[in-house]
């Protein structure tokens, strides 16, 4: 078993990554020491002249720092990438541990290095030369990393430690580059990320997975199975997803109505596409039994596509439309056969493309409609239902770019959208290019290296699942 | 196995909940949305006129968004519903992703109903006849649906996903008439629902149980175990609702002092039920080990009694009583023989329930209990502990009620307690009536269906529970 | 099996447990509520009368009670004492329910007596003389709960429930004094207690671990190994903790900048400490491989050492560093050739410790690190970085401490680490010598009780575990 990997994988390296694994955190880590050491401060609400900062503006209350206002919804993020990222990954029976083990290392990188890159574009004092970081900056590092776990969820099992942080190094820079051109240029609202984080992160590994595309993973499908407690646990992954995602989609909105909003556009989302995502599950099996994986994923596509909509006035019911589509058209993408041939056998046979954790039908689809959702939402705004001040308030139309009509707008929404695709897919492409010219050198045979993960429990493993065992 | 059901469920329509639940999830669904059309608005908070209703009200800071004061109760409070009540539900081998499933499919339906249920009975505005939600109108959705789900408690594994919708459909419907009775026109203070929620709920469940009950329920016991790693994930359920019930009981509490106090008095009576649950268990088993089914559900306990008095001035110590008492009442009702003989299998023998979750002693007796303290602890309120000002705002003695006394609180109180009980088993057998009518028309065969729930698993699951196989 | 304990244990006495624990249990109950009774009130900001102390001290809006600037901290502290805690103990095969169930009792009767123990040193009002609890109490009375279940971790599967009960008595006993001269007497600052909880917390289990030692524990090991789905639930407790540490160092912490700071550092040196963690791992295992037990503990090992210096202007990329080395010198503390001869094995043939959960290398020397690393921050703190007012705010130096100097402070934070060893280590030998004393009256046979406990699952445990069994 895993042998058929050998000629593929060329000769055994199997010291390689003895050396390349703990040389590259250790390296890593350093530069990382060293770049916050030159960039990285506390912003002048995290530090200690708060206190005559507070008097000088006239702020009465402690309470009104602004990590009074984000914490919480912080640390929902903070589960959700961790916990939820890292258990939806445990479904396979002998990648439990690699998906939460890997899963934390790329985002404890990630993190670091999403602070730097976001820093340096969005919040580089030009005076001083310094980035200084608050609590808004670790939500956005977060988010950063939610990029890369989601592209890694189309490579799981496929790529070895040190091949991750290389996708989450360029995952988290491309990020960077696009969310500025989105925010910043394209001045799009996106506070829950369907463009810049679901979007880009699935095209992103979909399109490094198209290029790493090898036949005989097909052999593997032996190893990517699932048991009963490894559904469970993930389970535990998908509930902690689904019941934090309104902290997702509010945790970087405006103050006040805008984190409000978004909170309660984004549960009432996710509630119909519950409703959906079981219908359609359920018709499509026979005896109408329901399958685990349509429900885990398809009630989660419902947060991912009011991620840019979620703050914006698109009331409750349209949020409601909204998961309700989300639903159907995250199970058809799993299982109608029109679409099994168009989408996921079309993806596997004609793109050549191993979806593991079908990221395309939970992220990059619901990312997309999400986009053009937001983008819609955005064009038919008008004063009648946000207000004068509301609108303004909302879209954020000051500065350069207080003249923006909503209707334009709504066209830069859309724009935006594409740009998140074009950055996805051209740059997993070339990341993907890269992985395999450094293949030879750094990187060692993957899945023997995946095997030898489990090895450990293997006594034990395979009296329990010997049933599967070839 | 599972053939003893054939006969019981009459011929077997395999296809129909191919049909019937993808229709009742569809046409709810659909139903939900033109409903939230027409009657379902922002409120002032979440809506984006709130820049404009800030400054005309004279609020100082974004801070004073009710948004601030209840988000992260309301976040415990729907890890409570989804992961809590779930896992709680997991213990049952064969059911594990039937209880987490359903219990997502109760309550993401649930909410819904719940928002207009409850908009129609205290937020509708008479002038344009519209709803308005907020974060608070959430937390109310996360507890309507609980009482539901306490229901469903009592009736797991035996009701098939549409008879779970339709149990939740009047549950949620009784509830809210139940709750504008009880707090509206008797006008009694129940921040954490002991009479509202657990009280109605489990009352609730166990009629429908009882209307359901069928003899030879008896044979499926050998589906009813429960193994080792299903027992620790339900402990994860215990846990998260344990950890968490400070939020329940003082997400809707006033603010301020109230949710302040709602938490501590919580806190303690929870702590304090652990000791004596541990106590009474091993007092109860040979060679004193503990049983952890004891612990799950009196630990609990504590928590459902404090529901009512939480936000009173009960005292640290008067909190500590209750949860000592609740510890030790729950564990009675599991086992000791006098009380098994009157109350489990009474329920079972005589009164012919069944009753898979134990809802019995973990809802209804601590929520009737928590009722009467209520009532208690209100009738004994004095200006010398509350204060002047204090007391009228606890006990909201303001409007028409504004000279009402503590001992006539008290006494509605304790009214309060019994329509909700009324209304739990009333409307539990009028619904189980209902389900019976039905049964023939849209119903399929229940357990069948919840065998093949597990069948995919099924090769794994019988070589790693062989020992139990009949 | 198990029977070699016999010869150590003495005459079996299985009854006992059956008396012991109830009887420890109910009594102590009720000491708690008689003494609750007696001193603890509710705080100003928890009483009924807050409406008037609101108007008379001119506070403006209920938020600035102090329940919402620390509850979502406090909420997450809990979930890491009762899941973090508790899951993290259920690596043990046989021990999953025993781990988590005792934590749940110590940590349920260590809160109670925390509260009256801490309130007697901190919040005593003289001219009433009674506590005063409000949100800040509970998260003491969890820290304090934490440095009890830290000499657990050493203890795990040595000794019984009631023993647990002891050592959680007199652990809170000798924390509330050891932070008394730490906290109050030498002025010291501790946020996230690597000092109070951590240092204190190891060496109190180690020296406890130290006095019980007996040879023939070795014979246990066939009782100590792991499963794969328990190593799972292991790491949830360790994703728990990692998660939430960031809220146990800032929960604390002065309001405003303090809090805030506090939860950027912790972030950091918890991100750092993974790369590190992975890097040594891998270097050190054959082929590569990770070791989930290396990563888990080297991981939160970062949390720990920046308890004392988390509010501290440390820097980010000082936080950064500060996890670097943590990551590497816990690991290296499981598994380096000379680290193991002087320390793993050395504690177990020299000094005749058994540390089961590696208590040593998680706690007692991240601890100790934490705490000279706040000195030295503190001794090198200075108006520039922190401002004049910054300074005074941060390090308190008001009233008789107005006058220390930043050196002087140094010196303190570090006689206060030497304070909290001492207090473990004299501390848990008397404590031990305790157990030993009272060992034959109440003390019931240990392991055959640990045994028992989880019996009731050995059917199943035992075709599921077969490989394993002797």
């Amino acid at each position: 078993m895993g042998n058929c990997w050998a000629t593929y994988l060329g000769p055994q390296k199997n010291t390689n990554v003895r050396v390349s694994l703990p040389a590259v955190c250790i390296i890593w880590q350093l530069a990382m020491i060293v770049l916050f050491g030159i960039f990285i401060r506390y912003d002048e609400e995290s530090d200690a002249h708060w206190i005559e900062h507070r008097r000088q503006h006239n702020i009465t209350s402690d309470i009104e720092n602004d990590f009074y206002f984000r914490y919480p919804s912080f640390q929902d993020v903070h589960v959700m990438i961790f916990v939820g990222f890292g258990f939806l990954m445990t479904f396979l029976k002998r990648y439990s541990f690699g998906g939460v083990g890997f899963n934390f290392l790329i985002a404890s990188f990630g993190l670091q290095w999403a602070l730097l890159m976001q820093g340096w574009f969005h919040a580089l004092d030009p005076a001083t030369g310094k980035i200084t970081i608050g609590i808004e900056g670790l939500i956005n590092a977060d988010f950063c990393c939610a990029g890369s776990l989601i592209a890694y969820g189309a490579l799981l099992g496929k790529i070895s430690p040190v091949q991750c942080l290389v996708v989450t190094l360029f995952g988290v820079t491309l990020f960077a580059v696009e969310e500025y051109i989105i925010l910043d240029l394209l001045h799009c609202r996106d506070a829950g990320g369907s463009m810049v984080i679901h979007c880009f992160g699935g095209y992103y590994g979909l399109a490094i997975s198209w290029v790493l595309y090898r036949p005989n993973l097909h052999q593997s499908k032996q190893l990517i199975g699932s048991v009963y407690h490894s559904d469970l646990f993930a389970m535990i992954g998908t509930l902690f997803l689904w019941m934090f995602w309104p902290s997702f989609n509010s945790a970087i909105a405006d103050h006040g109505d805008g984190q409000h909003r978004a909170a309660i556009n984004t549960y009432l989302a996710l509630a119909s596409s519950v409703l959906t995502a079981v219908a359609i599950s359920s018709l499509s099996q026979k005896k109408g039994k329901l399958d685990m994986v349509h429900i885990q994923n398809a009630t989660l596509a419902g947060g991912v596509a009011m991620g840019t909509s979620a703050e914006f006035m698109i009331s409750p019911y349209g949020s409601l439309i909204v998961g309700f589509f989300c639903g159907i058209i995250s199970v058809f993408g799993y299982l109608m056969i029109v679409f099994l041939y168009f989408v996921s056998a079309f993806l596997e046979k004609y793109l050549k493309i191993q979806d593991t954790c079908g990221v395309h039908n939970l992220h990059a689809v619901p990312g997309l409609l999400g986009g053009f959702i937001g983008a819609i939402v955005a064009a038919f705004a008008s004063e009648g239902v946000y207000g004068k001040e509301g609108l303004i308030n909302t879209f954020n139309f000051e500065g350069e770019f207080a003249n923006r009509g909503v209707g334009t707008q709504g066209a830069f929404q859309a724009a935006g959208t594409c740009v998140s695709i074009a950055f996805g897919l051209v740059g997993g492409i070339l990341v993907g290019m890269f992985l395999l010219c450094i293949y030879e050198e750094i990187i060692h045979p993957v899945l023997e290296y995946n095997n030898h993960m489990v090895l450990k429990h293997q006594d034990i493993a395979e009296s329990n699942f010997s049933v599967e065992q070839s």
